[in-house]
């Protein structure tokens, strides 16, 4: 894998990641396709949205297919037939979010599995050699990602612990070699809650193991915007210029452009498929709820800005008349624009950065959103 | 409307139905788009599939939208996004199906919604009114679907009232017009049961009022395979050579090509659509049930010999995952593969018809799916 920085714009940076599934251009938004698909969208479909790059959950692949299937399929790129790069999570998140009975030591975690309550223990190393069964193109460190809020006490112990898993995790990859005959990349994992010093001893310490890259993890989960926001500026600050950094889980339009001004290079948030999901439809000036009475009889297309498939065919009238019949179209339609959205987004960022603009597009493109988002 | 008879091969027959909306080839299935969409496929697929006319459902569509809004929007076309040739049934299946306390009369069937009790009136009259605010290429009279069994005098009572209420549908029909802008066609639908004599007396009844096209409705409702057969021979015989003939709701490709041996022009059936939504996929070698465990490491495509995204792009393996994880591109993979499973079939009837070649190739079909259906 490699990183190639193509311009700055004060923090902001654009940027392109070369991997053996073809290149992806940085500001990068990752459509999540948990459980080997992202949910009500072909691969296809995702290609004509212009997404470059999606995410996989380890703990969920692990639990199902498993990875002996992934291996006789020749990794999930042959399996889910998505060609473009896959970056994977660990699997820890979901071991503390989905998971019960867990159980956290120096060695790894223990916990039960939310599908049929079997016992499974994660390691450093063993999450690794997951994510070579998987064959993602990016792998990510074990980490505990340190629930908000917690004491300055927790918070210390959890982010050494995730330093000490981090080193780990890098010499089983650099001991190991992909299965399918490319290469895969591993990137660390800032973690240190809300604490500037936590978060600093812990992206110093990852600089030093020299990962392929950087994510910040254990923000938007639950802290206050403004300390998110914080937190991000105070790792980017330390995160090496000619390395990826990845922010995990997040977030809304909003927190996407803030973070790019502060130097963040990709994210993932289940945001736009889950919410579509629920009816809920991003826009260039604003959110709708697309099941309001007001789209019963409105003719005009979702965002007359967008040229998604949804955007383009469809009326409001139509995808609110879906969801309140209950029909599967509405969900396709949907997650169709919504990651439209999300990519149209990075892709305007990407511009903006390349002009020099990116601080006033920014300012125009939330101003936009707020001053309809009101009116509905 | 106009029907074109290319050629006839015994009773079979190859033709084409030019609309306002466009042609389609006939033997021709017809995806069913209950509420305004095909569940779980989008127009642009049904397309890619070779479907050339779908099917909506008047019961359904009146109570949800509502005419209002269809007329708003300029039609069912305008409103869905599907630009070919549509046919809908004109309520009355689901009158006696889906609601509850209908009452039927001379004047018409009263019943009340399933989606919120509500009381409404269906006439032969205003569901042409209706299928007019629809916009049809070809709508459909109000019949009674006589249930089986029937006594023969309750089956010729209720084949007598369809075919007042038809020529009350073509009144109605030839004192309007469509309301935008193209010309609409009507259908009569022969009922009887299985009664030979009640049969005859329907068709011959609709033949002399003249309809754009004949449909034989009431069969595929729980009576034996082979008295369905001989009802459509005794149908066809009297059916004029210069209309088409459309079988309706059925049925198993099986059906569909006995039935076109017996000069049927015309299909619909939620089978591909629902079935596939159940795991259940048809193959040109039988019929599969991915869930089943066999599949979870089989890395062939569900049917080698098709054509379709889903089988050009996955692996059984990968659907059988998409079913078990409940993942809804499962449902869109499954539908996708079900339907041009249908449209593959429909078309090599075309062409076994044009080649003179139908029985043999009729044989030699049903010949490879049952012998694979056995071991699966």
């Amino acid at each position: 894998m490699q990183f190639l920085l193509d311009k700055t714009d004060g923090p902001a940076r654009l940027g392109r990641v070369f991997t053996d599934h073809g290149v992806f251009h940085t500001p990068a938004f990752m459509p999540v396709g948990t459980q080997g698909t992202v949910k009500a969208i072909q691969p296809r479909e995702l290609e004509e949205i212009g997404a470059e790059i999606i995410l996989g959950n380890t703990y969920h692949l692990y639990l199902r297919p498993g990875t002996e299937i992934l291996e006789q399929s020749g990794g999930l790129h042959k399996f889910n037939g998505w060609k473009k790069p896959i970056l994977t999570d660990s699997g820890g998140f979901q071991v503390f979010s989905l998971s019960e009975l867990r159980k956290i030591s120096e060695e790894g975690v223990q916990f039960r599995s939310h599908l049929d309550g079997s016992t499974h223990f994660f390691t450093p190393e063993n999450v690794v050699d997951t994510q070579r069964s998987i064959g993602s193109d990016i792998m990510m460190v074990l980490d505990e990602c340190t629930p908000y809020p917690s004491t300055f006490e927790y918070a210390k112990r959890s982010g050494e612990l995730t330093l000490r898993w981090a080193e780990r995790c890098l010499n089983r990859f650099r001991e190991t070699e992909g299965l399918y005959g490319y290469t895969q990349a591993l990137f660390g994992i800032v973690q240190g809650s809300t604490f500037p010093e936590l978060r600093k001893f812990s992206a110093n310490g990852l600089v030093g193991l020299e990962f392929d890259g950087y994510a910040i993890g254990g923000l938007a989960v639950g802290e206050p915007t403004e300390a998110m926001y914080e937190m991000i500026s105070v790792c980017t600050e330390i995160l090496p210029e000619n390395k990826p950094r990845y922010l995990m889980g997040v977030g809304t339009p909003e927190n996407l452009l803030e973070a790019i001004e502060r130097g963040i290079d990709m994210f993932d948030c289940v945001m736009p498929t889950r919410n579509g999901r629920n009816a809920m439809l991003f826009t260039s000036h604003g959110n709708l709820n697309i099941t309001n009475a007001q789209f019963k009889n409105d003719f005009e297309p979702v965002d007359a800005k967008c040229g998604c498939y949804t955007c383009q065919s469809f009326s409001r009238a139509y995808v609110s008349h879906l969801f309140r019949a209950k029909e599967i179209l509405g969900l396709q339609l949907a997650t169709i624009h919504n990651l439209a959205f999300y990519q149209t987004l990075m892709k305007e960022a990407r511009h903006a950065i390349a002009c020099g603009e990116f601080a006033q597009w920014k300012k125009q493109r939330l101003f936009n959103q707020e001053e309809v988002t009101e009116y509905i």
